[in-house]
């Protein structure tokens, strides 16, 4: 079993994290995306879809998407939950997590895509789609701060998916500028008990 | 326990047809979300985040998220599995749910959000938005067509919960022009296939 990574980008360190967290050892076959690794006739083989973190199994099947390949491991190794045990905890972690990827995490990849020219050779960047994911970026940190309120992670009581996914779009929205500032108390706070984990160094 | 919906939005109707699949019956309040039912102070006070679907239970607590909500039915109803029952279908299923959500669903939206007026008394369209939304839509189709040679459903031999994430998506591209072509064989094929099951019309 082993899983394609690269070692900077966002969805690979969720997924690294998660294992870490879950104590559960992995061989990770580094990538070079910029070198068009995920392009190569052998990748788009295993992955169609051209992406990574890419978990590859025993008998050859591939497993893509970052919360599918967390999902596998929740599944056969559900301590310490990170998806939630009863109905309510995994709707609220799955409510909480989608409501960071959807609007933080997606949003920042395309502040990236659109507004570097990282993926210059692959795709065209469209400017106004940089400026608008950036508006809507902002907008979301500030909402997200005010309902932090009293919080202590993301979902709640317990450390989840969803902080792990917060936490790695949140460094990488460095390289776009995307920083929390002043007015970000709550998710400042947060952000220094997440930083102390073991795992965030996966 | 009720359900704050909208009859024509994509997102209520994957809730709709989840829960019919499963036979739970559930009481829906409509709300008219040109009208701003779904910014009104009581509202807000549920739903922060302002959007439909939201599942209220019996205690007040409240759930948002399509995804989140039919997560908190699957659990507390597992038959029949929409979303996986192994490690691995879970896997697989959530992978293919991701895909299309992602890569197509998330894109419909943006193409009506940004290339139609039906928000513009609360937001400012972007037409290069919807634009690039829609290249990346069509692409998308194109990509699925040719990864859905002898599938029967999006992920693999059973209906899932990735099959109803497409299906209401693709019904909703309509009011932005999108639709499935003769270059679609096997995406024609399967839309028949899907829409004769009766929780369609839930």
């Amino acid at each position: 079993m082993k899983i394609y990574d690269t070692q900077r980008a966002p969805n690979p360190r969720r997924v690294r994290i998660f294992l870490a967290e879950k104590g559960i050892e992995m061989t990770y076959v580094p990538m070079n995306l910029q070198g068009g690794d995920n392009l190569s006739d052998d990748f788009v083989r295993k992955n169609p879809w051209s992406k990574v973190p890419l978990l590859e199994l025993e008998d050859g099947t591939c497993i893509g998407e970052t919360q599918a390949i967390c999902r596998y491991f929740e599944v056969l190794k559900p301590e310490p939950a990170l998806l939630g045990k009863s109905a309510l905890e995994q709707a609220e972690i799955e409510m909480w997590q989608r409501r960071v990827e959807l609007g933080f995490s997606t949003k920042v990849e395309l502040c990236f895509q659109h507004g570097t020219d990282f993926f210059a050779d692959r795709m065209t960047p469209v400017t106004p789609v940089a400026e608008w994911a950036r508006l809507d970026v902002l907008t979301f940190l500030d909402k997200l701060e005010a309902e932090f309120d009293g919080k202590v992670y993301v979902a709640g009581e317990a450390f989840s998916m969803a902080d792990i996914t917060l936490f790695c779009s949140l460094e990488f929205a460095r390289v776009v500028s995307i920083r929390l500032g002043d007015n970000h108390p709550n998710l400042k706070a947060w952000y220094e008990r997440v930083k102390i984990r073991p795992s965030i160094n996966a």
